[in-house]
C-alpha cells in the first residue's frame, strides 16, 4: 500500500517552501504548468483513452462517460484555467486587520496558507488540475485523491504539472497524486490529522455524505444544492419566469440549479398554468403539492421525499403557501444552505427574505446559477461550501487561506 | 434517555428567533441574567455543594475540587463576565465587504450567527456561563454538556439564565443542557449533525482529541498549548530571562504557558545558568538535552518523548540549538500551533521567525501569556483555536458568527 505518512511528510515539508514563495515565483510556475499541459496533450489524450475503453467496457453511462473525456480541447481550456488563476490576486501575506493593545503589543492579522490540503473525488479528471492550481497559488501543497475510473489520466496529468514544478526548480512535492485507488488508502487519508490541514471532497452528495461520515481531518462540504426559488405575491411575473426557467434549464445538473418553486397562493392561479407551460416546453418534468395539482391537473404529485430532494435533472416540483412567512419556513426547513431566491417588487419582503433564509447565498430578483466563483468574480473555485465553519458559499484562493497573529512587542510580560 | 433531536429542534427554533434579534435585546437579556445568577447564590451555591462534597467523598484532588467549587465571590465574577460580554460590539450584521458583478448584482457579505452551538466540557462549571453568554452575543443557540463531577451546579446555573431569558420575553431554549450525563448523550450529541452546525470540546488534551476521534459535526480544536520560547543569537538576556520566567511560572496550568526553552549556542553558555538559577528559584523543574547538561549538570536530561509533551506545570525542557533555522525546525516540528516567541534585537531574525514558524500567535519580545481574548483585546473568549480552519488563536464573539452572501437583482439570468 502506498505509504501515506510518507506522501503526507513530503507534502509538510514542500508547503513550508511553498509559504516563502513571493507571487512572481508561483504565478510563473503556474503558467509553466498550463504550457506544460498543452505539450503534453498527446500523452495525456492517450492516458485517458485508456480510462475511457475501459469505462465503455465496463458499460458506463453517456453521461459519465463525457464526464470522463479529455480532448485537446478540454487541455487547452485545463490549461487556460491555470492562466486565469495567474491574474488572480495572491491572498497570501494580505493583513486583515492589526491594532496596539493596552500592553503596548502591536498585533496584526495576517493571512497565510492552510498548509496541506487533501482533495477527493470522483471521476472528473479536470479537478485534478483545478485544484492544484487553486491551491498552489495560496502556497499550499495539494495530496490529490480521485477516482479509480479516471486514475490513468490523473497520472498523467498530474505528473505533467510535477515536472512543470521541477522545471522552475519548485519542489514537486506541492503536487502528489495517491495512485492507489483502493477503499484503503482513501479511509487512510481520511485520517491522516497529522499532515493534511483541510480535505475537500468533490463529487456526488452520496459521496460526500461518506466523506463527512469517515473522515477525522477537518473537512469543508460542498455542493448539496436544493435550491428554491419563491415568487412572492408582488412578483413580477415576467422576470419570475425567466428566472425560473434560467435556473431550472440553463444546466439542470449542477448544485446550483433550481429544484423547488414555492407559489404565494395570490399568484398562484395566474402564474403556475404560465409556468408549467414553459417548463413543458423546456422538457421538464412538474411536481406538486395537490394545490398546485389542482390549478393544473396533469403536474405529477410530489411527495414527502421530494421537498428534500436534489434531482440534478430535468425536474422541479411546485408548492403553494399562504404567505411568505410560510415560504420561510419550508425552505429553511428542507434546503441545503446553498441558494435561494425571492422574485418580488416588495421592499419589506425582500428584506424579510433575506434576513431570514438560513442560505450560502440568498437572491433578490436573480437566478441561483449566479453562485459560482467564476460569476462572483473570484476567477476559479474549487467548490461552494455548503456548511458554515471556515467558508460559505463559492470557494475561491482566498478561501483556502487561514490568518496568523503576529505580535510585536518589546519585552511585554504579563501582569 | 434524552431526546436529543427534541433539543436540537429547539434548539433551531430558538437560533432562529435570536437571529431576528437587535443588539439592544440581547444585550437586555445578557444583563438580566447576570442579575439573576447573583440573585440565585443561594441557590446555586446549594447545588454545587451537593457536587463538591460527592466529589471530595470520591476523592478528586485538590486542583479538580477548588476548579469545581462555585462561591458568591465566583458567582459575582461569572455575572461580571457577562456583563463584559454586553460591553463588547455586536458582531452580526457586520458587512465584510460588497461589491458590484460584470452582471450588475450587488453583492454584500454580511456575518450571521453560526446558528446552534455544542459546548462539550469537563468539570468547571464557569464554562456553562462563559459559553451561554458568548454565544448568546453572537446571536447562537447553544447545547451544553458538562461533566458529571459539575451537574448539579450546571443545572442550577442554566436554569437561571433560562428564566432569565424567559423573563425578557425570549425563547429559553436558547440556552439548554443536556442533564443526562451518559457516554451515550455524549455519543450522540457529536453525531448530532442534523441541528449542530459547530462542537466545541473545552477540557484536557486526552478529553479533545476524545472529541475530534469521535465526533462527526465539525468541531473547533482548541487548547493544546506546547509552546516555545527561542532566545536567538542576538537577545537582550535581560528580556529573555523576564519572559521565559512569566511565561513559564505565572501561570504553568494554562495552554499558553512556555512548556519550552530553545537556546542560540552562542549564547546558552552564558545565559544557560543564570536561566537554570531562576528557574529553581520558582520551584520550576528543569529538563534538558546533553548539550545543556553539560552547561548545567543538573539539569534532568530530557527524552524524545519531553519535546512534544505540554507539561501544564512546574517543569520546563531546554535545548540547545547551532542556528535559527534548526530552532525553527524543530519548533515547527513539535509545537501545537498555539504560541511561540522569539527575543531577539535581530531584524531579521524576527522577520525570520515570524514569518516561518507555523502557530496561531508568533511573537517577537513577549511573553506567549498574552495569547487570550481579554489581553488581544475581545473580551471573553470561548477557547484559543489551535486548528486552521475557521478560526485561529483566541476565539470571542466574532468567532462565533459565519457570513451570508446577499444577492440583490433586477431580473438577471445567467447566460
Amino acid at each position: 500500500m502506498t505509504n501515506l505518512e510518507e506522501m503526507g511528510q513530503k507534502a509538510q515539508d514542500a508547503a513550508f517552501e511553498l509559504g516563502q514563495l513571493g507571487s512572481k515565483e508561483k504565478n510563473t510556475a503556474l503558467l509553466t504548468m498550463a504550457d506544460s499541459l498543452v505539450l503534453n496533450t498527446k500523452e495525456i489524450v492517450a492516458a485517458n483513452k485508456e480510462d475511457y475503453d475501459k469505462a465503455k467496457e465496463n458499460g458506463t453511462k453517456k453521461a459519465m462517460l463525457d464526464r470522463l473525456l479529455l480532448t485537446p480541447d478540454r487541455i487547452n481550456d485545463m490549461a487556460n484555467g491555470l492562466r486565469q488563476v495567474v491574474e488572480l490576486p495572491d491572498p497570501i501575506g494580505k493583513v486583515d486587520r492589526g491594532w496596539q493593545t493596552t500592553s503596548g503589543l502591536d498585533i496584526t492579522q495576517e493571512r497565510v496558507p492552510l498548509g496541506v490540503i487533501g482533495m477527493i473525488y470522483e471521476a472528473r479528471p479536470n479537478v485534478t488540475v483545478d485544484a492544484a492550481g487553486l491551491c498552489f497559488k495560496a502556497g499550499n501543497a495539494v495530496i490529490l485523491r480521485g477516482g479509480k475510473e479516471a486514475i490513468n489520466s490523473n497520472i498523467a496529468l498530474s505528473e505533467t504539472l510535477r515536472h512543470a514544478l521541477q522545471k522552475v526548480g519548485i519542489n514537486q512535492d506541492a503536487v502528489q497524486l495517491i495512485d492507489d485507488v483502493s477503499h484503503e488508502t482513501a479511509q487512510k487519508m481520511m485520517e491522516l490529522n497529522q499532515y493534511i490541514d483541510v480535505l475537500i471532497p468533490r463529487g456526488s452528495g452520496k459521496f460526500i455524505k461518506m466523506v463527512v461520515d469517515k473522515a477525522k481531518v477537518p473537512i469543508i462540504e460542498t455542493g448539496a444544492g436544493n435550491c428554491h426559488i419563491y415568487v412572492d405575491r408582488d412578483a413580477d411575473l415576467d422576470k419570475a419566469l425567466k428566472i425560473i426557467i434560467n435556473a431550472k434549464v440553463q444546466r439542470p445538473s449542477v448544485c446550483n440549479a433550481a429544484e423547488k418553486v414555492i407559489l404565494h397562493r395570490d399568484i398562484a392561479n395566474q402564474f403556475l398554468p404560465e409556468l408549467y407551460d414553459a417548463l413543458q416546453a423546456n422538457s421538464v418534468e412538474v411536481r406538486g403539492d395537490t394545490l398546485s395539482k389542482a390549478i393544473v391537473p396533469d403536474i405529477v404529485p410530489a411527495t414527502e421525499e421530494d421537498w428534500g430532494t436534489e434531482y440534478d435533472d430535468y425536474i422541479i416540483a411546485v408548492k403553494i403557501v399562504d404567505s411568505i412567512d410560510d415560504a420561510i419556513k419550508h425552505i429553511n426547513k428542507y434546503n441545503t444552505k446553498h441558494s435561494e431566491s425571492i422574485i418580488t417588487e416588495n421592499y419589506s419582503s425582500s428584506r424579510q427574505f433575506m434576513k431570514q433564509i438560513d442560505a450560502a447565498v440568498v437572491y433578490t430578483n436573480a437566478s441561483t446559477r449566479f453562485t459560482d466563483g467564476q460569476q462572483f468574480g473570484f476567477g476559479a473555485e474549487i467548490g461552494i461550501s455548503t456548511q458554515k465553519l471556515h467558508a460559505r458559499g463559492p470557494m475561491g484562493a482566498n478561501e483556502l487561506t487561514t490568518t496568523k497573529y503576529l505580535v510585536q512587542g518589546d519585552g511585554q510580560i504579563r501582569k
